[in-house]
């Protein structure tokens, strides 16, 4: 087992910064024991937070438009692992990646596997790709699990086993299925015929499952399809998580949903539902969904963590799946990652700072300014000294960005990967 | 039993148009032979059509601003089906009235259903009050059925089975049941407790519906609340109808959708989940919910009527409760009703003309440019003959705007009935 | 001159929370040190910031559907001011108070005008209503300065008229102009003719402003109106004012606009064409315009202010009137316009700590992932013991909520105030 | 000069149509001639009515997952033009094709013109492509026409001097200018540096401009920038074409507006401003923004030339540059041209039929219901054998998609053109 971002780098980083640390730490400990909140406690959940990355967001993102890539890009599923390592030596949270199959398909997934461990990287959830054509003759243009063309869409339920069959030798627990499919005109599928086969692709997929894992589905309103995608809202999503079985659950993505959307009601539901399978963190502000987690509205995810949290303190809330799902089009996207991996626990910590008594309590009276403030003073709250703390314990960086910048990483990179061939458009 | 309308009047005024109706309707009668489809059958299917009228549509809705009644109001019961049944005269398919409680509340139930009857009006779907205090101590400021005191939710659940009784002896065979509770700021309700609340209240008042009753559960993303509205959206309505029981049933209002969202499909799920039950119809070019049927996006409501003919041909839907949901603001609304039912008519009618099965076969071709081909020539067609001659063949007018003008009927009423007190806000 | 609120009271409060504010403040301060900000040069910045309530706020508001008062709620505009100057005399930063006519009229302006002084009360811009009638023959229902009719358009331009006048009374320096003229339905009203209507009328009241009077041109895209709204977005707003001259200018509700719509970007550039006049702040989640500032977005409203604080840094600012305009339906209106004036104070503050030349640095080095921390980091920061500080050195509330509690001064207002009349719908 | 289509195939389809045409054509004159309609009139109208195609929109576009192209698509300008001429020669209304620079760069732009000369195609309005790299060390990947840095600001100048240059030899008379230029993050760009490079780099461009010369300036609220837009709406598309002078004019892309948006008031207002330029046909859903043109809400399309028509009619409007723009994902290019086109069309047609003195005289009497039934029954109106008989008349195809799929046209082409590589992603 090795490091990719030098530890003695870091401690040096550290040790010029853990006197101001300690000293906002100190303030905010006190401050917290007026409120009896434990920051200990909060900390060490904080410590135990993860939340993955997925391989595809170490590469350089792209509209329909252009990609512009930046130097050093990762050029496949083992170059994005290193800088997945690095991601995770820096902040300590995301200590799995999840793949996407044929995306990062390899001829030997074991010895992926030992080049992960090498580097201390996990397998999170594996997802599949029926979006993109393989280059054999039967096209997902059309649709992949919905296909009306049977044999397309055997093709689509092979791609999703075998992408459970690397996951099990990655050990991975889970799987994530995401379809494009849909219609672009009104009348060109039928909404019914093409839920029905969704269902019946699904269940052929599922079977294939391993007792201990679960498949998550995920739910979009458009994009790629652009009047109806098949599976396009949390109803949906639900409908067909129950249809299948207790191993299947709902997904949400952020940026999944249509203008004005209540997102933590929606959790809310699912929560209740027991439904609630993962995360897909980032934000948007149009009808985007792959900016950066928090960049556009963080008092949104708060929110959605605040709901998570009160399900997890009511014994209501296990295991959720969390995952960051970004397209870095304009920056260096382990920075991005940094951050967003930075502003997840941010929102986590602020929403163990909610008095959940105190809010069912104020709610219960009706009295709404109440549970404004109970909710805007946790997220008000500058926890920044909290969770960097988390992270110096961890033996991670309190500053990752300045750390990271330090390395001249990808000009190193530049050096010996290979470059990434013109401008191009697209994801990667 | 008597007629709003006299039928002298309208025969006078059908017999001066007739001429030329025959000559459009014979002129689309030969188009559709050659395309092998029955004009006489869609007429047939068209003189059984039927979709209820609210009895708060008859009076000029306002905003929360303003409301600038127009003259000659009806200001009770008795004088909102007086103008109903002059819709019905004129346009014979709004033949059932749809009453909101307690605002319709008289002493004596069974005297309105007689009053009704001479007008040959009936009763549809009743509509329960609990957005609005009605004068007592327990105020639904903070919600009805899911608020936090029992004792409110109590309230409003017997206003519920007041309006079941009430439509018991009014003939009605279902109840329609929309609430405005919610929250306006982050924290101020508890979702899943708002959730569960509701559920519960719903459950005493299904226990009330006779057997051939059915309640409609409507859904609305926002307003009156602003932040978080408790049935929120379809898939909300359904998991709720489904706990409650068969005679639990979804009901689409056009207007209660976020911005985008493809309603057609969400027709199709609900019918593949035998879940929906009616529509409330109307139109919104932003987020309000109660234009003119059809008046911003008729190719819309003509796509959520091929939903339902293909629903219907398949076999898969039976029994849909039609109605409009408006708030005429601007225009007589007599006149509005009569548009707004011959544009679902004639939306229907559209749906009409779509050869499923060739539409089907092209679905699975992936024709999707014969799809919309098929689905906009149906829409394209002129069917104003085939629909006026429903009309004039069930004894209503071919032109029931002009006849409605020639009455002079509002100018009339305004020195019979009350006039209403100045300008006020609100609905009515 | 006499206090609404004790200042003795305000004193025994303050002199129970002054230690813990002195200690919290004095970190903050420590740790601007460091950044090499002033604290207390913002910290008088936000002693000298001004933000006017409007009167209709302190009246509970409703929707369409409902409204329900709460106790002691003011009647009149004298009642009205009492609650603004509770407000103020514990926040201190709202100063003045924003009337509406005829709303607010009085026999005399004089009197009003003394009574408000006693309050240590000003008036801020005035407001005209022609979005309601006003009891005569001439109805605004299809129209004010924008109707077809001359001699209703002719009553609208009177009433601003008079507004203005009054508002010389009152030493007011400014009126706000919103019309709802608009059409529900497509070919109702032709745009052309009614945006040249508009510039007529306004050309009219335009010469009738004093020479340091301004005119603010307020936009909303829909409601009342609701297919097409004369004066509906910036870009309409923007060629009025150009065309009325240099009193002119436009005002930005952060409630009125469409989804998604990025209005930093909007209020930068009426700035740089120099006609940014002033702000209506609220907050909305779906299509409402009223909510508590901040209660939903507050990154936006921090954005916002970035904006103006860069504009003022650079001198491209001068003069903007600042108002809260809300609808206050579920909270005691006294303490929603505490927690917003403070919400925006805030807001105000954390765009101070900005470091404007790094930022721009870095926005010329293209580094995103920089600027992003530099605008997260000032909002990240909490600054509640400066804004409190600011308002303790005002000599105002430390805890502004927790004071006004204490007062108990709805109930024992309800007392003496006449009780509004049950449950209606509409603002007020 | 040649035919891309075979004369004689066209007349064959058309002899065997033209008896149905004919009677439907008498059909609807006599009906016109009741209404004081001259159907020759509008025929003439049509026949000389003209609609761009833009080169890009033959190939098969795509979505940032992916594009999947068909057989025998265009691999250069020469084959788009081939395919261009297949399409009018089928319809007759789009003589004139858009190319896109440097997309569409060619050593010799006089034999390209002697080339489309053949086929009688012509060049409308050029357009250039700074969204992209071309190649060398200068990336647009932080902006173009708005990047910090000046080398790149003169290179994207000169991108476009140079497609003026190559229209000036294609015989083009305009240039449109779509920049993708924005931030992803708030704080990445300054609203104000930017807006004011893309003034100073535009006045560069425009002093290249011939004097017979327009550019258009096309705005769009998002993608491929996600968090801000430079030239975002109306409003700034509308203060930069003012400021750069007479020559400088306002493009429409239907597609390029937030949820919601009045696009016809948007329309209106430009066109009282002067500054309608021209526009870019298309519809959408969600935020995509390029389905083919009336495919989702024909009311829309014919709302939006039913202005056109009205200003036409009143002599405010003389020369607006049509054109499609629209990416073909799922279907074949050519076939949903034509549709397009046709609907296009259609619209234009029916907005003939409002009778424009009558609208204004309902708008003046607030006679709404009246004003919806004008242009209700415009719309309604099947108006499929004028516009099909103006086709005939042009020596077009009465059914242009049946002769096309007798063509076998792409199939043919497969054999000869060079195949697409594989599935890629991204537009063409």
């Amino acid at each position: 087992m090795f490091k990719a971002v030098d530890k003695g780098l870091i401690d040096k980083h550290n040790s010029s910064l853990i006197s101001e640390l300690n000293h906002d730490f100190e303030y905010l400990s006190k401050k917290f024991q007026t409120q009896n909140i434990s920051i200990e406690e909060i900390k060490n959940k904080l410590k135990n937070f993860q939340v993955a990355v997925p391989t595809w967001g170490v590469g350089t993102g792209g509209t329909r438009f252009a990609r512009f890539p930046g130097i050093g890009e990762p050029q496949n599923i083992y170059e994005k692992i290193e800088d997945c390592a690095v991601i995770n030596d820096l902040v300590g949270i995301t200590q799995k990646v999840s793949p996407h199959f044929p995306w990062d398909n390899v001829s030997d997934f074991k010895e992926l596997k030992e080049f992960a461990d090498d580097f201390n990287i996990g397998f999170d959830v594996v997802n599949s790709n029926t979006f993109q054509d393989q280059g054999d003759q039967l096209s997902f243009k059309h649709g992949s699990l919905t296909n009306a063309d049977k044999a397309v869409r055997e093709k689509a339920i092979k791609i999703n086993i075998d992408a459970i069959e690397a996951g099990i030798t990655l050990e991975s627990k889970g799987l994530t299925v995401w379809v494009g499919d849909g219609g672009n005109f009104p009348g060109q599928i039928s909404f019914s015929k093409s839920l029905e086969r969704y269902i019946d692709s699904m269940k052929n997929i599922y079977t294939k499952l391993p007792n201990d894992w679960r498949v998550y589905l995920e739910h979009k309103p458009y994009e790629p399809a652009f009047y109806s995608t098949v599976i396009s809202d949390w109803g949906t999503s639900y409908i067909c998580a129950k249809e299948l079985g207790e191993k299947a659950l709902c997904l949400v993505d952020l940026g999944h949903h249509l203008p004005n959307t209540n997102i933590e009601m929606i959790v809310s539901r699912l929560i209740d539902l027991k439904k609630l399978g993962g995360f897909h963190f980032n934000d948007s502000k149009f009808g985007d969904d792959d900016l950066d987690a928090g960049s556009i509205n963080p008092y949104e995810l708060f929110l959605i963590f605040n709901e998570l949290t009160e399900a997890q303190e009511a014994g209501k809330l296990t295991n959720v799946a969390y995952m960051i799902d970004q397209s870095h089009n304009v920056t260096d996207p382990i920075e991005s990652l940094i951050l967003s991996a930075n502003e997840i626990a941010t929102s986590y910590a602020k929403s163990l700072l909610v008095d959940q008594n105190l809010l069912k309590e104020s709610q219960d009276n009706n009295d709404a300014v109440h549970c404004m403030q109970i909710l805007k003073s946790a997220f008000n709250t500058d926890v920044s000294s909290l969770v960097a703390m988390a992270r110096y314990e961890n033996s991670n960086a309190i500053d990752p960005i300045s750390v990271y910048r330090s390395l001249n990483y990808k000009n190193n990179k530049s050096k010996v990967r290979a470059s990434a061939q013109g401008s191009t458009s697209g994801i990667v």
